[in-house]
């Protein structure tokens, strides 16, 4: 559990949305994932761009209706302009092509900003946002949750204090199954549709959805840059516009080697994020659907299985332990420890404080290291799976 | 995820808090529980009995401190007595030695109560719990936290709908490792230092603790009634006052047998829950610690890891999935549940409707069969681990 | 792999069978494994108590037809009068009921024996043997199969070095499915009809097929000796003569207590023999069905998962591995380390050596204790399932 | 077990060896495969080419020491020219360099031929074995022994059965561990030094020992062919000369992709080959090390766990089982079913009768395949990762 304190000490944050209406997955993901650390408090929202929607669900949410809002440039300016009760962050939970411009929106008022990945459309958009949070002194979390983990904090801190040695090969993976058929020509599974319409979704459907997952825990547990990649992105269901498919083949700055893989069409895979590090000196294995344990191996013994809340466990992995060993944490708590995270480095920016280094989250390069990548894997597929150059430099 | 509606739709239920205060484990996880439902709200408490801790928490937790009390017949009195801002529940978080009083006071003021287990220290208090809760009319339910897991729900269903035909052998077990050492000597632990006490954990540790929720998990599977046991109760540790390793035969109406083993001393374990259950036609398997998957095995099959989240489950699964099939839902949701089914009947009630049959949750009867369970057991092995009648009948 | 030699340095004793004709299934068992070892050559035996298909056999196996025989007495007395030639051992696989008979007339011709389990019928016909045994100097393996597997034998010596501190508890469990239906009306399936009859298979159908291998291997790695034990047979399936589900708590000398469950209705089972050790200082767990990984576990380490064949095993696993780790061995292998053992030491015995105190296996002793095991069960279960004393003395 | 019939019906063939003397690890597990079967006896080799070694293994073997050569020319000669007693088929178990010379040699005789692979050092080598034994109408059997597993059989037996529907995707890996280090310099491990020199290796480690038994078995199961692949062979330890560790990415002829990873530097990985393929309507999933269960996937539907030895498995997997259900088979009767395929088809055209469709094993087509598969994969490597055409038409 979180050791020596209630961790639940007071909604001393006040936040708003943009998104989150009726039919959305995540944005009610956000606020169950916020309330759970008692930390802050929702007081504003454009929840819908029709004016009576956006009305109910602030009611239902417990919100005073004057500061719900149909539109979000209108949510930004009038609540930058607020001098009491102004909102500390806001959460963006609308579809991917917006992310950028409301962010921007937001930050423009030198308002704190969670959003979701891929925060931008493209690496100008990324780059932009980059250069406005750092002028704007904002923090700016992208939600790559799995960063959120315990035992994913326990694999970074056994790279990160060379329990693995030199680092040599990186297998990742993140197959699913939810896009084996084309779903999105009978229109009712709204993600399905966005998700495969270039508009909406950008250049990549797979890639840009899962891939950038796969690429940003490898690159939080380990550090590793990309030197160069040669990636095939592929579409097995017909008349779809975008990939289903895709394998990078990576090679590191200082030597080591990757290969990643991610599928919507794996017939029976649900969200089968898994990422194995070898190095000189012992290996890890952590796979999402079974998040509570870390497989470490050290050169010469037998495999070890590591447990969320074990007393031999580092602080990095103790620090984001809500429960003890044995009571299985998910996906709600991943979200809700990084939430709790930046929500630590928010007040202790109010109060002056230097945050704990523990309090670690993904932000805003890692969102434009992110897009890179996208962008990386489009451009060598489109040139037939050939190697480029992909470093990332910011 | 909920299906076709927000899930967290709006704090219209107001409660309060007995116990939760500084140092507690399971205060702080009922009300991060009931958070991320967004259906109730913190509204009194009593967190401690000295004064100015109890206001301090009040504080902590945004809560008026003309509603904190030292005192929980204070608070059961003025609480009960208001008449504007009422709470619709009460939830017992304070060590098993108080549970019956503070329950019997609040039933006594016609509040719905939540309470940890077990309700009662005897089971003359347990059937006094009962008839209160139905002289009152109040909803009692007690938090057998695994019963709120969607996989366990899938079982039950399965079970309920003879998937398995008829059935014969039941074998589960519950064993733990916190207990291995004589760490309540040192007094650090606060909580083995009570439950090692009879003072304040009653007859039983191992069987008392633990030992229960197999029984409670066994009976909302099966619903299989007890009609003898034949149990060992053992301390393994020098100088313990109560059992830490318990092995319990059990014969069940209707022909079923089954064996249960509990212990606080299995090194390596952490909270190693499992039931099994074999019938004529088919078996089931459930693991605490990996609460996303069922084992589902029809006689001349192969067998069937069966998912949360997945198409093919039962609406009583679907009834309490929160996320789509392979983001892992934990300990905190399965309480989380628990509470949702519980408010959604406070809710039916206070509206006239009647409830969704989904909704169903531990009550205070299954309170009093557990607490009797554990009373069996203690008789049986104080005799020499004889075969006891062991029919519960309220 | 075998170290520093062939692992198949010629065939140099010579062997002899009784039973194993068409049909039989564990008797080709046998001969296969003896193969793989190629210490031993079958040259005479006696396959079916009727004449022309004792010969066929012979004739199919490669073996002169003077040393086929129709009746095994024949045989022994025959086979033991030869000067040359002389089988250096006799295995035995014909059913339950005349293991005794078998044994008892190649003894008394000083020739070893190998015998299928149980060796006996009555606890006095099991005296005999080990007497018999004794007096002709007799070299006698009761093939307990399950204690051939390198990773048992790593248990044991986990065990028997304290790596798990003082024993506690013994959590063991074998449960099947085969019998789940009264297959033995069909007839068809040989096994089934005499498995089930008690003229064929003795007092005890699950508990002396199966719960005697769980008693056995518990005491090879353990080496507990029990004190007392309670057992409850049932029989599920109506018209069964004998039980088909057996619990059983034992009391073992020095304070250890067990639980061991057997089952042949336990659906979806198909040979789920699983032993779980927890001491002071650590645990072991080991499946039959996964054989090449023992889980080992320290008090406050991770839990370790040791693999047969790695290099930080104990001699005593090494001394019965063929193939290097990650290359799976199986029930054959197991089944041929018994054989390489026994033969191992008869050949010492030839050459007048101390034989490889490795070289280990179930002798007349552990067959006598199996016997009483099963003999006590059925009393304690006759009785009631009340506690009776289950000391073994001989 | 093999139903109807004994599994050890009588050694009708006779055979010899070329390799298997002292030191070598995978000559007697050939010869221990062959004996568990006892279809065939040993009666001539070329064990070691210094005869004083060669006649003491054969001593050893109780082989006739008249038929023991140093020389495997002189062996292919003298034993091609008996008339009696003449070997049915030759068995090559010699460093890889050596296979094309020795195969050819008896081939040219006329004699059948048992290789390991890699059957041939250039693609030249394996179009004129192929010739060869087309021409000598002789069987040619290359011992890629993960074909031999039950399950592997049941795997191919729902792809060809279109249970998977049309196949889209294939991931295959195979990492292992022992060459992390640079233990070829120490030079005490026999089978490091030649692995990783070009001399006795040819031009690749890791693809040509591991990789090479990917590409097989993914053919063997599913039927593709590839068109054309991407391979980045990387040496990780300084001063060796070839690969250990390879990343390929590949199109097979009619639309699925794929991506092979096989490494000898994956620290705690010990011979972890697995094989998982998507189809549009369902998936499969095996691992050699846990070479007993197949995981197949229906679309919609749980995932199934089939168990060897089951009875809803089919006539392809059944006609491989030794042992009943939960008696685990490995690696040894894996490579005890290619031989009894291999000596069942011997019979049958011995006896003038067609052999069993179920008797299938890889031939000699199947290792020019292999040995074109390196030679396309080191091509593709050395020019920089890129795409080249690797049909196979033979």
């Amino acid at each position: 559990m979180i050791e020596g304190k209630l961790n639940d000490i007071g909604a001393s944050l006040l936040y708003g949305q943009v998104g989150g209406g009726p039919g959305s997955f995540i944005g009610p993901v956000h606020r169950a994932a916020i309330a759970m650390n008692n930390q802050a408090k929702l007081v504003a929202g454009s929840f819908s761009h029709i004016p009576s929607k956006t009305v109910q669900v602030a009611k239902e949410l417990g919100i005073d209706t004057d500061r719900a809002y149909a539109d979000f440039h209108d949510m930004a300016v009038k609540e930058g302009a607020r001098t009491e009760g102004r909102i500390d962050f806001i959460i963006i939970t609308v579809p991917n092509h917006i992310h950028f411009a409301v962010a921007k929106a937001f930050l423009e008022q030198g308002i704190n900003v969670v959003c979701e990945k891929p925060m931008a459309f493209t690496e100008e958009e990324a780059k932009e946002l980059v250069a406005l949070a750092s002028g704007y002194k904002a923090e700016f979390m992208v939600t790559y949750t799995y960063t959120g983990y315990p035992m994913v904090r326990e694999a970074r801190n056994l790279v990160r204090t060379s329990a693995l040695g030199t680092l040599r090969v990186i297998a990742a993976e993140y197959p699913q199954d939810w896009l084996a058929d084309p779903i999105e020509c009978a229109g009712t599974n709204r993600q399905a549709v966005w998700r495969t319409d270039p508009k909406y979704a950008g250049v990549s459907c797979c890639v840009g959805d899962i891939g950038t997952h796969v690429e940003n825990l490898v690159h939080f547990i380990t550090g590793l840059e990309i030197d160069k990649l040669a990636a095939s992105l592929e579409t097995f269901v017909e008349g779809r516009l975008l990939d289903d498919n895709a394998y990078v083949l990576l090679k590191y700055k200082g030597g080591a080697s990757g290969n990643y893989w991610s599928s919507q069409v794996a017939i029976g895979k649900e969200n089968g994020l898994r990422i194995r590090v070898y190095g000189t000196d012992g290996a890890i294995e952590w796979e999402q659907e079974n998040p509570n344990v870390l497989r470490f191996q050290k050169k010469g013994g037998p495999l070890q299985l590591l447990t969320r809340g074990s007393g031999y466990l580092s602080a990095a992995a103790r620090h984001v332990t809500r429960l003890h060993a044995g009571h299985p944490e998910g996906y709600f708590e991943a979200f809700a420890n990084l939430y709790r995270s930046f929500c630590n480095v928010l007040m202790a920016r109010k109060q002056g404080h230097t945050p704990d280094p523990l309090d670690v989250f993904p932000t805003v390069v890692d969102g434009a290291r992110g897009t890179k990548f996208v962008f990386d894997c489009v451009k060598s597929s489109k040139e037939g799976a050939v190697w480029v150059d992909a470093s990332f430099d910011i």
